[in-house]
């Protein structure tokens, strides 16, 4: 299903036996976190031939607030779908933060929000943390988006997935009149770590 | 969280050690049957102080329309977040029908909607055919809310979760101007079983 088109640097694949990436997206019950977990996982399986799993697991603790997402993308088979140590994390809540942040694996990437989530820098990751909340509402207005923001940041620092195979679920599940916003939304993280990252 | 109340033929828990219960919801893409399962999840650990793993597994048979989701509800932690054999599920399309009624386990029950499912009598599960597009396009007027329907009809043919736990739900998701449609249709696919077992 996926066009042909030229590799660049955000959508170029390093391998065809890539490493199994395991996610987990926090925040609290507004924030969108699950849909986000759903569009990422529906974009890697309908536009990149990959399989993906997507979970929530709610225990004893999903009743204090945090919610949280996880999301598994293989190019094998995926066996066991519940992400003990993620490689990538993204928090959108200090509760979140402090729920999920000592979970990542060493070296993992994790994502923060500076309005959200001020961090420890005890963890062993690689700790990002953006202004997502506050370049949302400068330049959308509206912190309803702030998911797909991180979503774009997210696929922006990795080589997860590509942008478009997002905007292509984007397109099949956002209402019309949304669409705009969320398109939006995505670019503004990818253009946040590309900033970065130059 | 539970507020005490009587019990009644519709919410009485048969025991308090109750059987684990493997779900599927399947139909297509914009049936709402992950949101149905995101919602089924969070009733029962929100409202009746239960565990629950809903999850999303999207393997290449994904990429035909079927759409599916899992739903495992126990009083006991969850180890083994897949479903392989539910003892619950509900089909909304013929595609997902002949996809997954066959992995349901014998004697399970298996809700269908007429409009859409033809049955196989080969089926060794409780089957129960309804005429819920039929039944919501006739007193709610819009199939949105089918997914809804389908989840009132499941929680009213067991003593899965309470109504009102549901309820409480999409009190806390569904935007204001929906929720009323939400809950006429929840109240629908309950009427229906109500009549049905009197």
């Amino acid at each position: 299903m996926r066009k042909p088109k030229k590799p660049n640097k955000q959508t170029q694949k390093t391998s065809s036996t890539m490493q199994t990436q395991r996610i987990i997206l926090s925040g609290s019950g507004g924030q969108g976190v699950i849909t986000a977990a759903i569009i990422l996982a529906e974009a890697a399986v309908l536009y990149e031939d990959l399989n993906a799993v997507q979970t929530q697991s709610y225990g004893p603790e999903s009743r204090g607030g945090a919610t949280r997402a996880d999301v598994i993308i293989s190019d094998a088979p995926i066996y066991y779908p519940k992400v003990e140590q993620p490689n990538l994390a993204a928090c959108l809540t200090q509760e979140a933060y402090n729920r999920y942040s000592r979970s990542i694996r060493p070296g993992g990437l994790l994502l923060t929000d500076r309005h959200y989530v001020r961090q420890d820098p005890r963890i062993d990751a690689h700790q990002v943390p953006l202004d997502m909340h506050e370049t949302v509402m400068k330049e959308i207005g509206n912190p309803i988006v702030l998911n797909i923001c991180m979503l774009g940041a997210l696929i922006g620092l990795t080589v997860l997935i590509r942008p478009e195979s997002v905007a292509h679920v984007l397109e099949r599940r956002v209402p019309a009149e949304f669409l705009d916003m969320n398109r939006m939304a995505l670019q503004t993280g990818l253009d946040m770590v590309t900033k970065m990252t130059r």
